[in-house]
């Protein structure tokens, strides 16, 4: 097997919340995680080995993000309010993905 | 900000695809990651900090998976074909989520 270090890792998960403080409540009752960020619109979770945002579904699909040194080749990059850049994809099976440029 | 290490650890993401073979290979294609299992109903990728499963929309919701040493508080654990066992939850706005006992 090869050495974890070696594989790509993912950034985030999004997933659909349309009420964004009770879903976050929820996975605070239940886990031990850490709020990085809360407003009406998403959250980002932090756990312990990647980050869980909840976004409200007009906003953002559902979607696995993952950082590229070569995110640009994936598209053009659009800047976020979080201060990411980032593009999104489309897998084979239509899931969303993120693909950020390195946080700078 | 607290230590990683005292935070809980998201196990697999679990998103829909209708041909795991095809959507198997875009992941590989674009990513450093190691098939784990893959059949034609569903695969599990293991990236550098969580494992990415791709299921067959019919068998599994899309979902987050959770390693609880407390699983059974949340439900009957059910069997599964890869030798966990696990129990389903909705979270506050409707996902589903895994709550699986410890690998033994």
């Amino acid at each position: 097997m090869k050495q974890a270090a070696s594989l790509d890792t993912i950034d985030h998960i999004a997933i659909p919340a349309d009420d964004i403080a009770s879903a976050v409540e929820w996975y605070r009752d239940l886990f031990r995680c850490e709020v990085l960020y809360q407003d009406p619109t998403w959250a980002l979770l932090l756990f312990g080995n990647v980050k869980l945002a909840l976004v409200v579904p007009e906003q953002h699909p559902p979607h696995v993000g993952f950082v590229s040194s070569e995110a640009e080749k994936f598209g053009p990059l659009v800047p976020h309010r979080d201060g990411t850049r980032s593009t999104y994809v489309e897998d084979a099976a239509g899931n969303a993905v993120e693909i950020l440029a390195p946080y700078s």
